[in-house]
């Protein structure tokens, strides 16, 4: 095989970061082999250059079974891309991709993950033209683009190649079974054992994060032996057929079949997921996106291994603390950041309705809600900074929702309209924060559903007891993907992971440095739990990789 | 905790067993702490008297939630137990049940694999007593019952406790996450990870296997922080409820709830486990049995994990061989064991109608078949020898499959009743071989279904490749627990390889001595694939046990 020619310089060159990953995820402490810092590409001059040069062009990536062109990604920003993809002949594409398969298979896990390791390194060395395609498809403002659609996804699919590697090596390539028969020769047995995988993944993209989202599905999956198929959302397509581009360049450069990883572009309301996602050939599907298109996946694609983060309801418990000043910059940031389009961002805030002891007094619920509306207000003062924190609304869906959340309950913090100078098409509001009563029924409907975008409900409770309640109840129902408490009281801290722990949702405390709770960082904090209804996985773990593949055995006499 | 009180002793007397264990996995070379032979065992002599003492006796096991008993076992060698076991009050069970999570989940991954390891210490003291309950149940024959009933089924016990160690401790219980911040202070975060358990584990047990199937799933909850409900199979009750009433000893005696396992026993015709496998609090089930009801609860019981072992159709392959004695005797002790009723006992030979080469020469189809039937007849000649290989059948269903098999085809190899002069009342029968065509579109109702029993086909293909394409076919339709082939071609044998690791099949080549494609060696072999059909897991991986918990994590700042 070809691919052996390439074995050693791979090696070299990425085994010993693979080994710092085994390690991180062993001991989950600090680390990260991809700088945040955009002076450290080498694309830093020439990034947005490599970005422009795309718009206007077909796309084309050599794929078989392409009957068309299609593509209508429009930026938050207001600037038409105007990339057209190739769309796939299904019946044409699918088995070229199975055809790739058996000498990835027999490639083992080693080559699989140096492989993996190498195309993230060539996009590593992309990320800032990746900063400018995923800042022009979900309207992430350009440093989160930066960071989170580069540095850190790419955290999270070494992550995922790294628990894939772990997980096939646990079983060794061979073994000798001697068996003992007490005077009579040993019973004795050659056995080997290869890693096989399902049949072809499919990764369903999203909108906001296309790389954060799809790197640990799509490189979990490559590093366990499946072709790879990339479903992007219509419209962040960019930044995926990006990264199929540079890992169809590498298989083929390594001499593997540049078919293992495709590109799957739909055309408008084609509906190209649900029929992808019952082909007898998809053994595998990792989802972002809708509960309701999530649990369609469960429910129907009955063939394949489903993966799915869905929607969920945030809350964070505010009982008391010892440092009002950190809590309200902490939670002002959170509900900013790209302007609360995160899974992560906190929804909720349940404050008891007879305040909160802080280090700067007793706050009444409506001294709390006007505190954190205000540290919101400051942090969002200066337009330019707005801009940088909040983005873009990345679609029209976002801003009803926003328009209508107001009439929900009395308004705390009013959205406010942010021009933004460099992009005028952009559309950029300030987070919306409405006051709700968790003791009416009637605004349960609003606190008890996700309000994805820049909407967050201060719910006045009984007491720190019924936010416990309250939060159990919430992750139960509706799941969530973080959880956020605020306490000075060992007994409510106690209470708060129990409910957790219990419910099987992630706790950050006392959160108000640089930490925010809609941050998490691979190697070591958990995303998602996989144990509540926001997502049937966490990323990542075991039981990310463990099923992607199978162990098949081939014993013999010796 | 009163758990903490033993966790000294229990480290003492096991810990270095579960090491033992964790490097047998990880080498997957010959081992087991269970003795195979009947007089290594305390109970020899006493075991018998226990058995017998328990007939006619109410099996009170101290459940909450008990409203009525139940019990109607016939053993399949024609005596009635008269045991009667405790019927459920699920709404009542189950509660008390999951009040029993909290404590068990506090107590860690090391504590819970030393409880379950003290568990099948205490199984393992009584296995003569266990064995006799087995083969009263199963039809088993009393060596078989003791082996697979007891230390082979104490083994993939084990093998499942270590697992869901090992998989539960790949994540520190603490981490320390300091984060660069250049000229400025570090981030630093103490994080706590936590491995919960999903909810209440049912385990479905079957007719045939009740420890060796059940103890996996069982175990591999229990381990991971899951109580457990055992549901078994009406007609094999006893072999659980002494498993249950033993286990919920050590966890009373270790401090634990005993109500951490329970038994479910059923009332005649009244579907407990579909009742049971919907309710809300059960979140994993294991389950044995027909692809029917398997599918069901696979379609149905969303809320919960869902590992099942269903039919499949193994098949032998026979191209050639030089050793055409031994693939004799090795097939027939195959077919014999236990009539035929294992899940992984051969069913389909395919054998090209030219004929095949061995070293006592070319052998036409019709010579194979008939020196295979001669082989099987040799060996179960003498009535003492063939009770003790077959057993009984392990109902009427399978008589009656027999019984009307006969008339698919040419019979090769008729049944024969042998008479049991211990048990007259025991129904038992030599296995039966028919001749099919493997071109005959009319064959192939019969040699593409399961017929489960003591039923064999010669299936005559037109070649060896002509063989491979009906094995790749099988297995990808049918499903396999096992598959054999027989060759002295090094092209061929790759073939097969090729055709089972595509279809996720389990191989066997050229086995001609004392291991027969029927037998798995828990720590070493793996218990069907996982990715085919048969079954949906495997026993045991990574897989098995990764996904019947979370982990949740509880970060603040250092």
């Amino acid at each position: 095989m070809a691919a052996v020619l390439t074995a050693v310089p791979l090696i070299e060159k990425h085994r010993e970061t693979l080994d710092k990953a085994l390690e991180a995820i062993r001991t989950r402490e600090y680390w990260s082999p991809y700088p945040e810092h955009p002076k450290a590409y080498a694309d830093a001059e020439t990034g947005k250059a490599a970005f422009d040069a795309l718009h206007g062009t077909r796309f084309d990536l050599g794929q078989p079974g392409t009957d068309g062109w299609t593509g209508c990604e429009v930026s938050p920003y207001g600037i038409e891309l105007g990339v057209e993809y190739p769309h796939p002949d299904v019946d044409a594409l699918l088995p070229a991709m199975r055809a790739a398969m058996p000498a990835w298979r027999e490639a083992g896990p080693e080559t699989r993950a140096l492989v993996c390791l190498e195309i993230l390194a060539r996009i590593n060395a992309r990320t800032t033209e990746m900063a400018h395609a995923v800042m022009h498809t979900s309207g992430q403002a350009f440093m989160m683009a930066f960071q989170a659609g580069g540095p850190h996804a790419q955290d999270r699919g070494l992550e995922a190649v790294t628990y894939a590697y772990a997980e096939q090596v646990r079983t060794p390539g061979a073994a000798e079974w001697t068996k003992p028969q007490g005077k009579r020769d040993p019973l004795v047995l050659r056995k080997a054992f290869t890693a096989v995988p399902r049949g072809v993944a499919l990764v369903i993209g999203c909108n906001t994060f296309p790389t954060w989202n799809g790197y640990p599905g799509l490189f979990a999956s490559l590093a366990t032996g499946n072709p790879v198929l990339v479903k992007p959302h219509p419209r962040a397509v960019l930044p995926l057929a990006l990264t199929v581009r540079i890992a169809r360049e590498v298989l083929a450069e390594t001499g593997f079949d540049p078919n293992l990883v495709c590109l799957a572009a739909e055309r408008p309301g084609e509906g190209l997921a649900k029929t992808l996602a019952l082909r007898p050939e998809i053994r595998i599907i990792d989802y972002t996106g809708s509960t309701a298109f999530g649990d369609w996946l469960e429910a129907n694609a009955r063939q394949a291994q489903v993966y799915t983060e869905k929607a969920g309801v945030n809350t964070v418990l505010i009982d008391s603390t010892d440092d009002y000043k950190g809590l309200l910059s902490n939670l002002a940031f959170s509900l900013s950041l790209y302007s609360g389009q995160m899974c992560t961002t906190p929804q909720n805030f349940l404050i008891p309705r007879d305040g909160v002891a802080t280090d700067a007094g007793h706050k009444s619920f409506d001294e709390v809600t006007a505190d954190l509306a205000a540290a919101v207000s400051g942090l969002l003062g200066d337009d330019a900074r707005a801009n940088a924190l909040l983005g873009a609304l990345v679609n029209p869906d976002v801003k009803a929702r926003l328009e209508a959340a107001a009439s929900l309950g009395e308004v705390a913090l009013a959205s406010r309209e942010v021009a933004n100078p460099e992009f005028p098409g952009a559309v950029v509001r300030t987070p919306l924060m409405v006051k709700l009563d968790g003791a009416k029924p009637d605004d349960e409907a609003a606190y008890m559903s996700e309000c994805f975008g820049p909407v967050s409900f201060a719910v006045a409770v009984d007491s720190t007891d019924d936010a416990l309640d309250l939060l159990r109840r919430t992750v139960r129902e509706k799941g969530a993907m973080t959880v956020g408490a605020y306490t000075t009281s060992p007994e409510v801290e106690r209470k708060a992971e129990e409910v957790c722990l219990e419910e099987a949702a992630q706790l950050s405390l006392n959160l108000t440095g640089g930490v925010y709770v809609n941050q998490t960082a691979a190697f070591s904090d958990f995303h998602g739990s996989g144990g509540n209804p926001a997502a049937n996985a966490a990323l990542c773990d075991g039981a990310f990789v463990a099923n992607r593949f199978r162990v098949i055995e081939v014993r013999r006499p010796a």
